[in-house]
């Protein structure tokens, strides 16, 4: 539960990210897959196109145990049991249930605005494959938020206990925000994030392929994941078990 | 039907085929994913956890319309019915069933010996997001070549007719492919994908994530993807209706 090796497993996925909205931003927004009623979808009439792949993506990925893993928690409510065993090293969170930090509503609100700015208005038909690279898109950034929101928060904790633990028992969330919040290491991962939105997109030729504006990525980090991240880090402190420190 | 419109969403989807393929590698080989009986999945125990995760994902994407597009061919047969209605443009191919030409076996067992270069030997536990990956990957790959096999193919048929539709008559797959073959133009492509994968990994931080080696993916280019986008290409023209020309 080292601090820098969690930050450096962060650092390492945000291309995952950027790679995802590259490839989401190729097809047009297509608003109409984000409304309810209009999927065509039999048997789901009264849900959007989007809501039903990122139902069928979940049951799919819950039978294969992916919300056994902490950071992988899921968008949607009653999925199957995972039909294989996960065999995962001891996570040395303190915490009941890991859904008590699920901040996917918040993810997935924040990713419809993102949609909207990252892809060029208006309709292309291409509803699936639009639905489709939603799907990873917001699961690469749920990872991100989730996993940091558990093993930041912990590994903070037992680097100062007592710190925490006062502010824990005081049920005092802002407190937490405050003593969690690092003003540096933010603009650190902003930087880094628009550097290398533009250098995966260097060579692209704008004749044939789409590139996005570093500028959206970057406000996505700051106005969504970063305050989602540590959203879940208080949530993760106050409900930590024997969160004095003990 | 234009072959520089077609070949600008080849070179567009480039970028595509890198991203997933990296995102791959960031997992070790796990090479008991791909073996028989190990998948520890019930009710398929005689299967791979590959397999079984890329039958579970096709069975999805059935339902959601995607194999309705040409240049969509599932790797998986006895598929379920989709369940919304796809409106696709006219496609201009002339060929009773796009099946016809379904490289899945050949494009699976080349990506299988790929894996076993792009990605560091060993095995790190991460089955489940190694399947999620490989089959992202795998389709990524699947539809470069059926739509480089099926467009590029009825393009250069329709800029001369005369000439394909004598050697469709004569059945002669071999002089096919050779008026189909442009080796600058391979070149030229190898080329590019060979800059992409430098450019797009410039600014890995390779403490924190692994970069992939840009000769394997230039090698897979010119080993698989280019050969079997032509095979698909002869198959097209051979199953084609009025292959004469008319």
């Amino acid at each position: 539960m080292q601090l820098s090796e969690i930050t450096e497993h962060l650092e390492a996925i945000e291309e995952t990210i950027v790679f995802k909205l590259i490839d989401r931003a190729q097809y047009r927004e297509n608003a109409v897959i984000y409304q309810s009623g209009k999927s065509g979808f039999s048997g789901w009439l009264d849900k959007s196109l989007f809501e039903i792949r990122l139902r069928y993506h979940e049951e799919m990925d819950a039978q294969f145990g992916r919300f056994c893993v902490p950071e992988e928690r899921p968008f949607t409510p009653e999925l199957p049991l995972p039909r294989r065993k996960v065999l995962l090293p001891e996570t040395g969170l303190a915490i009941d249930s890991y859904d008590t930090v699920n901040l996917t509503e918040e993810i997935s609100a924040g990713y419809r605005r993102l949609v909207a700015e990252l892809c060029v208005d208006g309709d292309d038909g291409q509803y699936g494959s639009s639905v489709e690279h939603d799907v990873y898109a917001l699961q690469a950034i749920a990872r991100r938020v989730h996993y940091g929101s558990l093993y930041v928060a912990e590994s903070k904790f037992i680097s100062a206990p007592q710190c925490f633990g006062a502010l824990i028992d005081a049920r005092d969330g802002s407190g937490l925000l405050g003593l969690l919040t690092r003003k540096d290491v933010e603009e650190k991962i902003l930087m880094r994030v628009r550097e290398k939105t533009v250098a995966v997109q260097a060579t692209v030729n704008s004749a044939v392929r789409r590139s996005i504006d570093p500028d959206i990525v970057v406000e996505f980090y700051r106005d969504c994941i970063i305050p989602l991240t540590k959203k879940g880090e208080v949530l993760y402190l106050l409900n930590r078990k024997a969160g004095n420190g003990i």
